[in-house]
Parts: C-alpha cells; sequence; structure tokens
C-alpha cells in the first residue's frame, strides 16, 4: 500500500463483511465433527438439530419473531424471490396486484418484473429528492387487486432509512400483507416485527459479519406462501434443501453479536460518517450528499461529485488501498446510472459520479483521516482530464 | 459408547459426509481475510472473484464441462428445481410435458408436481425390481409436447445407477433436453457430460466432503432455461444472490480430491459393501437386498428385513453407537413407506422394515465387525417384539 499501509482500508460493508472470528469459531465444529444432517434421527443428526434450532432462536429473538416463523434461505436474494413469487403464487385467486418502490434492490425488483412477464401488475412508487417513500402514495397504489406491498427498511446505496411502520400500517389497513427486506437494517437498525408490523421480512447473513450463502425469510404465523424450493421436508415443509447447518449457526452467532452491539456502534460509526461527509463536503466543491440527511444508516456516505466518472474514483482509490463502491455490489460491473439515484431525481450527470463507502467494526478514525486526504486529490486529478469539467484548458 | 468405542460408527454418508479438513482449510481465508464480494471491483473482491473462478475451474474439469457451462447454486435442491422448472418455464411454447422417474428425489418429483399443479403434465416412469429405468419407456414416454428428461443418475436410497447414456441417446433422438440429478453420483462413478449427452446436471457439495449449502447446475451451453432466483446480475446474470465464496471454493476443492480418489476409493469401499450385505445374507434369515445385485453406488447397502420396522433398527442401532438410515434424511421423520422401494414393487412390509448403510472414507473393517455383530441381535430382538413374527408365541 502507499504510504506503508499495512493493510487496504475496507469501506464497502454494505456490499459485504469479514466474517467475526467468534462466528467462524461456532462454524467450525458443524463442518468436522457435528456434520450430521438434520433431517436424520441419530445422536449425530440430533446434535446438528440443536445447534441449528438455537441458532433459529437468536434470529427470532433478533427481531421479535418466534422461531417458528423463520425459515433459513440461501441468502438475501432468495428469501426476496421467495416472499414476492411466493405470496403472488399463493394469492394468485384473490388478486395480481403488488405495490413496491423504484428504489428497491434487484432482489426485489426483478422478481416483480418476472411476475408482470406472468400477467400481474406492479406499482414501483416513486421516492422524494432523499429516496423516501411517501406512506400516502403506498395508500394510493393499493387497489382491490393488491396482494402485497414490498418497501425496503433501508436502502442499500444511499442508507435511506424508510418510514416501514408508517407504510405497513396503511397497508394493514386494507388487509394486505406487508414486506420488507431488511438485508441492509439488520444489526443497524432496531427491527421489531411486531411493533412494525411486518408480516415478512427478509435479512442476509453476511451484512452483518456472518458468512455469504445464508439468510432467512421471516414469515409472520398463518401467512400464505407458497414455496420457491420444492422437495424435502425441511424447514417444516416450506423450503426444501439439506440446511446449511455451519451457515445458519454462525448466522445465529452474527446476529447474536450484532444487535448487542447496535446501540453503541451505530453511535460511533454515525461519527465517522458525519466526519467523512463534512470533511468531504468542505473539501471538494460541486459535491453533494446523496439520501437523506439524517434518516440514514449509520455507516453510510454516498456523495455525488459533478465532472467524474464513479468507475474512475473506484479505480483510483483501490490504487490507494481504499475499497468503496459506486451503488451496489451485483451491478458495478454495469455502466447504467443507478436506478436509486435516478429515481431520487439526481440527473445522470450526477449520479454517474457518485461514491458510495460504507463503514464497519474495523474501520478507524485513521481511516477517516486518510480517505479525507486522499480522496479530494483523486476528484481534483480526474476533473483536471474530464472533457465534461468546467476548467480553464477545457 | 457400547464396548468402549471412542466414535460413533457414522454409515449414512448418502445423507451427509464430514467436511475434509483440506476442505475447511481452504475455505478459512475466505471467512477472515478475502471475504470480499465478487462483484465488487477492488483488489478484495478481484482476490474473492479468482479463487471462486478456480474452483468453477475445478466443477467443471470433473464432469467434462466448460466453466462457462457452471452455474452456482445453494445445493442440489436448488440445482433440481430450477432445472426442472427453468427449462419447462423456457419452453412453454414448445410444449408441457415432462418425463422423469418414479424412483427420483423429491427435489426433482416436488417441482414436477408443482408444476403439474400449473398445467403441466408429467410422466412419471416405472422401475423394474432392481430400481432401472428402462431406455425403451422413455421412448414410449415421449411426446410431441415433451420439453424434457429427467432421470438421476445413482438413487440415493437404493444406490441403483441408471443407464443415463442410453436414456440421454433415446432423448436426444428426439431433440428433448435430457437432464439427470448427479447428486449421489458425484465423486462415486465417473461422469462425462459429453460422453453421457447430459444437458443439464444438478451435483451437491455436501456428499462428497464438501460443505452443505453449496451445489451447482451444469446447463450445457446454448441451452434455455428461465431463471429461478431472480436480482443482481451474479452467474453471468443466471442466478442472482451474493456467491457462497466459502462454500464454493470448498466445493471446488471437494470435488477435485472426491474425483481424483475415486478409483482406488470406491473398490475399498466395494468391497466393505459386499462384506456387509453377505455377512447380513448370511446371518439374518428373511433378509434381501434392495436395489440392483451389480450396477449400484459402491458405498450402498440396503436391506429389507421382514417382520421388523425401519425406525425401530435405526433406534436400536443409534443406542449401539451406528448412525444408519432408512431411506432419503428429508424424509426419515415421515412413516409412509418409501416411494422408492414402492415402486420396486417391494410389498410395504418389506419396504417398511428396510435399512440403508452408506460408508465413507472413515469407515474401516473394524466398522464393518461391529455393524456384523450387533446387527443380527438387533434384528432378532426386534423381530421377538414384532406382533407381525410368525414365531412360536405368536
Ligand atoms: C437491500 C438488499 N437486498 C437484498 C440483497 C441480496 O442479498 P444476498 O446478497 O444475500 O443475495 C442485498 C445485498 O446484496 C441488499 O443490499
Ligand atoms: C439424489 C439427490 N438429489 C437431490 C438431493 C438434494 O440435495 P441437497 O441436500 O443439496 O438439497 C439429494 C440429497 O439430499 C439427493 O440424494
Amino acid at each position: 500500500m502507499v504510504d506503508g499501509r499495512s493493510r487496504p482500508i475496507y469501506m464497502d460493508h454494505a456490499a459485504t463483511t469479514p466474517v467475526r472470528p467468534e462466528v467462524v469459531e461456532e462454524m467450525l465444529p458443524c463442518f468436522l465433527e457435528r456434520f450430521g444432517n438434520p433431517s436424520s434421527i441419530y445422536a449425530l443428526a440430533r446434535e446438528a438439530q440443536v445447534t441449528m434450532e438455537r441458532a433459529r432462536g437468536r434470529v427470532a429473538a433478533a427481531i421479535g419473531a418466534s422461531t417458528d416463523e423463520i425459515f433459513f434461505t440461501s441468502g438475501g436474494t432468495e428469501a426476496d424471490n421467495w416472499a414476492i413469487k411466493g405470496v403472488a403464487a399463493a394469492n394468485r385467486k384473490k388478486g395480481d396486484h403488488i405495490v413496491t418502490s423504484a428504489i428497491e434492490h434487484h432482489a426485489v425488483l426483478h422478481p416483480c418484473q418476472a411476475l408482470e412477464k406472468q400477467g400481474y401488475r406492479v406499482t414501483y412508487l416513486p421516492v422524494d429528492e432523499f429516496g423516501r417513500v411517501e406512506p400516502a402514495s403506498v395508500e394510493e397504489a393499493i387497489t382491490e387487486k393488491t396482494v402485497l406491498v414490498s418497501v425496503m427498511a433501508a436502502n442499500n446505496e444511499i442508507g435511506t432509512i424508510q418510514p416501514v411502520r408508517a407504510i405497513a400500517g396503511v397497508t394493514h389497513d386494507h388487509g394486505i400483507l406487508f414486506h420488507t427486506d431488511a438485508v441492509q437494517a439488520i444489526g443497524a437498525i432496531p427491527i421489531d416485527v411486531d411493533a412494525l408490523g411486518i408480516d415478512l421480512l427478509s435479512l442476509s447473513a453476511h451484512k452483518f459479519g456472518g458468512p455469504k450463502g445464508t439468510g432467512a425469510l421471516y414469515i409472520r404465523r398463518g401467512t400464505r406462501v407458497k414455496p420457491l424450493m420444492d422437495g424435502g421436508a425441511q424447514e417444516r415443509g416450506r423450503r426444501a434443501g439439506t440446511e446449511n447447518v455451519p451457515g445458519i449457526v454462525g448466522m445465529g452467532k452474527a446476529i447474536d453479536l450484532a444487535v448487542a452491539e447496535m446501540p453503541q456502534k451505530s453511535a460511533w460509526l454515525a461519527a465517522m460518517r458525519d466526519r467523512l461527509i463534512r470533511g468531504i463536503l468542505d473539501s471538494i466543491p460541486d459535491t453533494r450528499l446523496n439520501g437523506h440527511p439524517t434518516e440514514r444508516l449509520a455507516n453510510n456516505v454516498n456523495m455525488a461529485f459533478r465532472y467524474v466518472e464513479g468507475e474512475s474514483i473506484l479505480l483510483s482509490l483501490d490504487a490507494l488501498g481504499i475499497a468503496g463502491s459506486t451503488g451496489s455490489a451485483c451491478t458495478s460491473a454495469s455502466l447504467e446510472p443507478s436506478h436509486v439515484l435516478t429515481a431520487c431525481g439526481l440527473p445522470p450527470e450526477h449520479a454517474h459520479g457518485s461514491l458510495r463507502l460504507t463503514l464497519g467494526s474495523r474501520n478507524t478514525d485513521e481511516d477517516v483521516d486518510y480517505v479525507l486526504s486522499a480522496l479530494p486529490r483523486v476528484i481534483e486529478r480526474l476533473r483536471e482530464m474530464s472533457p465534461l469539467s468546467p476548467n480553464d484548458n477545457a
């Protein structure tokens, strides 16, 4: 690394997080010794089942649910697909209309689009300039045929936190099911499914210090959802497939830690976040903050720099040992402007020059200092080279 | 354990296998250090991507495929669901008929049943007394509307190996796609997708020394399959969701080891298997071998004992430190007779008293001796207590 730094500065925790050592430690015996298939009926299998059910209890406790309402999946994407497609299929006779927002993750938007090809209708609610969904717009969008409202708890690109309780309230007033993609919210903001009025909730372990490839769908007791994965009788007959016991055990440990540490950690992350935002705004002209100024995740910084390309910023930062993102990881290979920033009304020339830095437990004040010292030079140099810049040589 | 044994004897490798220490070792850095999201674009992410692509190459090499034909999934169940539902959806205009066998795993049968509810038609081919599908019966079942033939490479309960090449040949003569569930076959028998004429193939890491919750679907280049998981652009846009990098890396290592060791290991397993079968037949009356006498997996022993219940055998063996199964793990909680044994024409009183013992690398000749010494007494005691027994006191 430049200037003798011993490790890269990782500021892309919204894309994924390192697995915590305590988590790996709990997982290890499930690979090597307690490796039984939980569906079998001998001692080794019962051990696997007991550890798995303990993890289910931890996930349930973290969101105020009962253990029998937690269904393990292979991640946030499967949970979202299952919620959207499963509720749509189970309620086909009742209706064919879904309400969601324009700034959902593709794991929600693309299942909705797949349903549209099958004849369902979907309303993609607009958001305000800060990325907030107005509960009144949910009210307006609901029809006789609406079977599901799905609005994310917090956005993965701009960190905006949605008024979930109000949106769920409007939804329930019409007797409709409410799903929330809480993949970015778990471990970041308090989530209680009863207090917020959530019927289905998606979560993913690798966003809060757990392993990739493990997640869960919370399904409120009595909710009708068709399976996405048919086969064996696992997960009380609702999600087939041999359970990823080590992953599930890791997720249980990670969610326990994440929720316990949340109050302290979010205050500390927010202080770093605010120093980053202020420092960038103060030192770099023609820059604005994307997302909500206050209703935002404690670890999320998302800035628009005019006259530069986000990809170029990333590459320059990477060369300096700083890992960031332009938007969501799953689309960072694409050159389209972010659908989230576009929905917030950002003109393309701003959307194209956006940088997301998302903080995590390993980040330090020195990391923030380093970014604040490196970034202005990066942006200045890129602007000098940019044909879009209104600079003297243009 | 009884008689001072230091560990239970695990003979349920068809349900799941312990993860090999070499595999865990390759996985560990992906949790802690090389934890990047492969879709991101900085050094840490590229490292994750490189290790993942190396694993893809290993999986491809193991079945004679190209790397761009391997798509990672959360296991065998997802691969089967994807193949069946994805081919059906992509070919809806062409036809609505699927041919499969009566003895498939539920991960194939239940997706077929789900499609039937949507108006598709499915033919469940019968098998002979040894569990073999007759290629001529495939020929007869095919109609103008057939879009897929799915027959497993080897059965998970009775270990019967299917004449895949012949079945694929008949299928291709009609220009129809051929899928095989090779979950039990990988690492057990040689599989080459080109030589056998396979268009889609499902595999699952935890069956060959890899971790649970990771699998793959092989899709021959140019084959139209609708996604099961919509969302981000992972897996070249065909399977959304952040990749389970540690699991994938573990699967790559495990398949490499499994395929390299296969020739030696299967000879040695077959010798243990045959000694078990012979020993049981010689020492316990009213007993028969389920499945094919020669065309069977090297590690599979499946015996029917008249006048006893499989569940009772398992519980007695568990008390003696022996882990076995009655059939497939995912249904061992159910009391229905195995659909596989029933399809082979076994009368229910035989099917109910069946025991599956599946061997693996950690098993020894002493394990076989121990089972052979323990089992006759177990069966004898159970028969004495059974109201079905034709014994003197009845
Ligand atoms: C808001 C949101 N939803 C869903 C997902 C998908 O979850 P996973 O990565 O576990 O597939 C992500 C992250 O990728 C996300 O940020
Ligand atoms: C033949 C067969 N197909 C599919 C599966 C399902 O695979 P997984 O356990 O990875 O979901 C299994 C094992 O459970 C199997 O034995």
